[in-house]
């Protein structure tokens, strides 16, 4: 398997030198354009890994459908769905335009900024302090990585310039949909896409995914069948921003990538796959990865299709 | 499985009170709203049914992943969707708002109108006749029924009304997406929408796409593995309109549905369904049609996710 | 005045290099993009005329506000606001999408394609031929020229090439909001656009309109004082296609433009006002011809605000 | 004059029983629905007025124009105007859409919220402070007024629920457009929009824009000449949200509504007019006020066109 592995970053690596690193958060301008690594752990907790695999990057929009599932145990479903919904929207992550054109006007999905937000508005927590804990213990435990901390200058960063995220916020205040402090919501939504993670740590949640919620390492149940069923969902439906359609026809694995570079796949009762090559296309995604992604898929016949 | 079947039936017959058979072709609204019926077809062409399975109905939109997959043998992958986008678009059916705002002006999906139209007219043969003949016989093979034909009044209710389709199909002509005359591409769609069908020729397709396209009966290679797996994927991510998302997480089936009531799923490498239930929500899927297919997919465990 | 209109036309001609010359129809592609010419009628019939002013074009869009007050006189103010709105769009000319957004879908106003297409569709008479030789008769006597003719040419490339405004046509009867025949409207429309005029021709149809819809020549009333207003009005605000702010700031004078090159203006109770330069910016107006418009509004101190 | 006045008064007192006091934000809920008042000031500096004409109510949007020509003189026409546009949008005047599909993505012009937000941005001062009092002055020096002051009831009721203000300042400050800090902007602006003002004070103002932005009373230069036609031109094109074309038509004299209920109109070389009636029609127009404006223009025959 670590053969195929490094064949497959081996063969991938020519295509980091197309499109950037993200730019519109500061910080993430320092990743280093031709990183690209692989890890893969399977249903036996088997872990193999190539490339540039040590490296650590933040998880961005990796984190939604982990929220997404933590805010279904603290909710339930039918309350999460009356303030998010759950149909691709067809437009840019950080589009609002159907947050004004739709009634009523809530989130087309969770895998949008504006529905991510809305989602990490759900967790519950005395206070942003203790919400914060138990979203990074439900991190810590799905991925198995007690470590898990969080980028404070990436977390800066996004704070000083997401306006465009706060557009949204207040936009959804103003539809009360949003009932929380603004700023609240967003210092934990920016401190959420800052953890740091390795393409380990995003294996090991796939893996715990693909085994139904299930921990591998400890048999413990993290999350509900039901709840990791409509996570993988989502991953397939919207998972890669609006390029979601075309990944499921040439990759056909539930997967959900970030700006950070990140990619986590998932797929059902096989294995987790993490992927990280920072140099992303005109939609936000790594254009390596999904290279890495449609050779792993071809190549041990992944997709679910 | 017959006793399962009829269990489903009889427990959702109940869902045929809500809604409305389709009335904006004067044809359908001569359906009897409370018929509810079901067939399923395994991997070794058993066929069990239940319910009002024998009714005809027409295929509609159910069309739409059949002439894809003609489409994409006649002319390839990348001609297919240089015309035509792989994403959901998060609105109606028969919306035209993106054809203007999205560059270039190419339909977002095959799945919604304005996309098949353009299916339709990417099919080949020396005039529009010889189109037809290989489009019914696509159809005829895929479903074993060599008696498959067009129901007249309702192709003749649907060219006296589709101005909404004729509206699609000028704005892409004059975009340059659409090359052919319009009107000779509306008939051929417009009969591609009447074809006949009851839920066990739908049932029979969608089990010949569950065996990746070859036909169970003879055991002959009716499409290509790979458009096999396209046409499933356009059948997750946009086969029920925009509701979609909601059924991927609710049935988690590949399947198309039609305003005349049917929907057709199949699950990969087991099996191939085919319901009927005219009355129909206002997304244009049939209400009790769903609850079926949320039925069976949780008795027998059919989620893909 | 005369010496003033020379200079006018002088000091402006350099700006004829800018733009292009409509090309969308292809017969337009046949101008010259260098002329420029003007004329002027005032209050007591005196005739002042500049530049390229004998060059015969196609009135195009400039026909807009006459056919309006022919259906206004038809139909009533109350009819013809039932079937297209009063607001500027904000969007240009040939656009679908606010026909799709809007409830109920009706044109936003008459001077953006939509909207004159049902416009000409309102107007009265036994068949097309009825109706043309009414519209013909209408154009004739506003601007005192009985020798108004068709472009036969124009009229042809229209018609080939009008798919645009099929999809607007059609749209508007998909929802019973446009109930002719398509095809005839459009052939009645594409004919209005295809009439033959000089800068005189546009001048003594503005005059016209200045002098509340009296003719100067006859003493005979040609329509309704409320119908001028209201046709003037709408050259406010939406004269200049979705330029039309701009110019209500920089000119101030009701006027109306075509991709023809022309462009009418009125001055309440004191001139009619014909321009042509073909060369035309994005927004479909005579860059030129906008010029000379801004150049004799301020030396003559024309503007309404 | 005021025999007219108490007449046009007593004929539309009918239609305050349409529509509802604003109730977007709290304080406004508080007024009576059934006051109805006018002040018309002409030329000479003669004040003619009927009914509630005492009543004091926030200015609200009929702030925006007077703003604008505050902006125009500190910072000239080309820089306001490539922040914010000059054309109506056709859409309500708290809409968020266009401003993600124009590029660039600045407010369509400065009668929206969007626009008036940027507006309010570019007045000078050395601090927020500073920018109020220049602000205060110029209301002051327009309306005659000393003793213009700020309802602090309605300024915090506007501060505490104006999410949908805020969501506009975020997405032009994530655009780039706006760069001031956001909530000292909308500060600003929700003190500019809570002036206490009586018709009086409108009529005041209008008739100053009437005399091309010389002060009536001391035949002192308030604005530019050009300023005051670029108002004026404003408040035809866009002054009545997105109703303006309809009273353009209706009306015909350049004017400025608040959902306070006032509407400022201003006939150029005649006279200013100030109304009040706070019950709203569903665009943010005052019923009775628009009423009271057409009567007025009908019977002084005040329309521009």
């Amino acid at each position: 398997m670590e053969q195929i592995l490094q064949k497959i970053i081996d063969d991938n690596r020519q295509y980091t030198e197309y499109g950037n690193v993200a730019t519109y958060i500061p910080e993430l301008r320092k990743a280093s354009k031709n990183d690209l690594g692989i890890c893969v752990v399977d249903m036996d907790n088997n872990i193999y890994e190539a490339g540039n695999c040590g490296k650590k990057f933040t998880i961005q929009s990796v984190s939604k459908p982990i929220t997404l599932a933590l805010a279904l145990m603290d909710n339930g479903k039918d309350k999460v769905f009356s303030k998010v919904g759950m149909e691709p929207s067809g437009d840019p992550f950080n589009s609002i335009m159907k947050l004004e054109t739709s009634k009523p006007s809530i989130p087309y999905n969770p895998m949008i900024n504006a529905g991510a937000i809305m989602i990490t508005s759900m967790i519950k927590g005395k206070n942003n302090a203790d919400k914060l804990n138990r979203m990074m213990n439900f991190f810590k435990n799905l991925s198995g990585n007690e470590n898990l901390s969080i980028n404070e200058e990436v977390y800066m960063s996004e704070k000083l310039t997401g306006d465009r995220n706060r557009a949204m916020a207040y936009f959804l205040r103003s539809e009360g949909v949003l009932t929380e402090n603004v700023e609240d919501v967003l210092d934990l939504y920016f401190k959420q896409c800052s953890i740091e993670v390795t393409v380990r740590d995003l294996a090991r949640i796939g893996v715990n995914l693909a085994y139904q919620g299930v921990d591998m390492l400890t048999g413990k149940r993290l999350m509900d069948e039901e709840v990791s069923k409509i996570v993988k969902t989502f991953m397939v439906t919207c998972g890669m921003y609006d390029a979601s359609g075309e990944y499921a026809i040439s990759v056909g694995i539930p997967s959900k990538s970030g700006v950070g570079g990140g990619i986590m796949g998932t797929v059902p009762s096989k294995m987790g796959i993490g992927v990280f090559g920072p140099s992303l296309d005109e939609k936000g995604n790594s254009i390596a990865g999904i290279k890495v992604m449609e050779s792993i898929s071809e190549k041990l016949n992944l997709s679910i299709f």
